[in-house]
């Protein structure tokens, strides 16, 4: 197996730098669009096998270091009890979380018996690429699920979640800790299936202040790192808008925390330490820049990190009008970068 | 006059930390609702009376230690020769701007001829105000116009600006360019016409890293800081989602760099170093708080920024749903912290 992306998640040494990238099996892809034009995206998520098609694309398409298993954040909600529409507008659901009662009525969930398709996706994807590079599991985070559970969806400011946190912190308090003995097991599941890495997205952790983060999720995101430690995967913790908060995300304890592209990579390695590997940090808008200058952006990105303990990343998503040609360039142009990094030192 | 914000800005001693807040002229409150039911938003802009009126009301129900004019970021964008439409959606521009043509199509402007508006709404408040306390003058940042212009109204990725930063850089520069001139007598004019102190806005400054802000932001808020304070008014830069970017906003050259929720205030001050003042920073959020609470987070922000160069503030606008009466409290905490603050160390 192509382990350098678990060496560099342990800060050990690697060949060259490794990547993957958020979103790699999506919508730029069109070999992703045809799959994609015959079935729903849940249905997608829960056909193990179109599930692991689509997740292997990008390793095949792309030559990235590892496989992020095809799945959403949100599908544990619909197992604690919440209906879920997954539309082309982004998540629907219409029965939000807002009382003490709604959270009241949330429940734990058998991953197997509810979410075996998962799993089912994880080792088909480990056979058919022959365990070749390694699958990274995920799920949400505490806060960012809750959001969308609260809000119903997206939103602008989120407000209706940020007013039940400071309005009524007992039912927030107890609505995080329900969806955390919620994700334990379902991180755990993904791990029994052959998941070698861990990644917690916490798309909307920015909202929150360092102050309420200490308050409202640092506590749950240790749980579950440190539930999923234990089973011997790193981890990798990433979130948006976070850069003023690294010093309370280097007390999450993750193995590897995961940068967008508003801070200087070596920055924020600077505030994390030398104990935490780092992931990230290109503007997913960069692959709409001439090849040679999105090289020279990757190199930059390379020779700021170091050779030990980065793992390389879009600091979000890859955007659906991306040439895939360019993600496949950027690819070449970190590992050529990290070769030539360790070549440089050596 | 209160000059407590003027002397913060710049540095000096103050009896109590000062605060205003943004947005403070606005929905949350029923007297501005009153007069907002009776013309459009940009009537309002654009009518002195009213626009002096709804500037001062805030003043008077809250305490604030400052007016900040009420105006609108995008009221250059029409002597500019765009068109311009604000409804209660947001704003929207039915010809966004997106090739050189666009571009060598807009012209500057005669602020007094094409915005005298703004100047005599200033002169009135002053008027109506007996120079009680400083009015604020402001305008967008180029990059935050820029994104308006472009992506012709507000934007989740902004995918259309940053498209054409990345693509066509020299277009971008030529907008950033075009933008920064025109700002420059329009600010001017708010000066003349008797604004004590400047904002910049830089509300989606944060969608650049920090080596794009430097090549595609830094020089044009250069320019336009240094022209402003020539004049001898302190400027206040304020941008969201750039706790990363706080060594590159320092190189601005704003005597104040004001700051969103997310990063605590003694941490953004320790990159920032002494030279410059700083202001914010609670979570709008946080006015939904007991009062109780409400208070011993304003206590907590006054201590962590210290007596010298911090200006009060919301870390973003403040919500329409926001009791006024949470904002009256919220002004009364902070004086009193100040207060306590200083009689501590004396």
């Amino acid at each position: 197996m192509n382990d350098r992306i678990l060496r560099a998640a342990r800060r050990q040494s690697t060949d060259t730098t490794p990547i993957w990238i958020m979103r790699q099996a999506g919508r730029y892809l069109p070999e992703y669009r045809e799959i994609r034009g015959k079935v729903s995206f849940l249905e997608l998520c829960k056909t193990p096998d179109l599930a692991a098609e689509v997740t292997v694309q990008p390793v095949r398409r792309l030559g990235v270091d590892a496989a992020i298993i095809f799945s959403d954040i949100l599908i544990p909600v619909e197992p604690m009890g919440m209906t879920l529409e997954l539309g082309d507008h982004g998540p629907h659901l219409p029965q939000p979380i807002r009382t003490a009662a709604d959270v009241a009525k949330l429940h734990g969930f058998d991953p197997e018996t509810c979410c075996g398709f998962l799993a089912e996706a994880i080792r088909r994807t480990r056979a058919a690429l022959n365990d070749s590079v390694p699958v990274i599991g995920f799920s949400g985070a505490p806060f960012t699920l809750a959001a969308y559970m609260v809000e119903g969806g997206g939103s602008k400011n989120f407000m209706t979640i940020k007013r039940l946190v400071f309005e009524q912190p007992k039912v927030a308090h107890a609505l995080f800790e329900t969806i955390t003995s919620a994700l334990i097991p379902y991180l755990k599941m993904q791990v029994a299936a052959g998941a070698k890495l861990v990644q917690i997205f916490d798309s909307w952790g920015g909202e929150l202040s360092p102050r309420d983060l200490r308050e409202f999720s640092l506590p749950y995101l240790q749980r579950i790192v440190s539930e999923l430690k234990a089973t011997g995967v790193p981890v990798i913790f990433f979130g948006t808008g976070m850069s003023g908060a690294l010093p309370v995300l280097k007390e999450i304890g993750a193995d590897v925390i995961g940068c967008d592209w508003r801070i200087e990579i070596d920055r924020a390695r600077e505030v994390l330490g030398p104990d935490v590997a780092v992931q990230g940090n290109l503007d997913p808008l960069a692959l709409f820049l001439p090849r040679e200058a999105l090289a020279e952006r990757a190199e930059e990105i390379v020779r700021r990190a170091g050779p030990v303990g980065h793992i390389f990343n879009l600091g979000h998503g890859i955007l659906p009008p991306t040439d895939p040609d360019a993600a496949r360039a950027l690819v070449d142009a970190v590992h050529a970068a990290g070769t030539r990094l360790r070549a440089s030192r050596s």
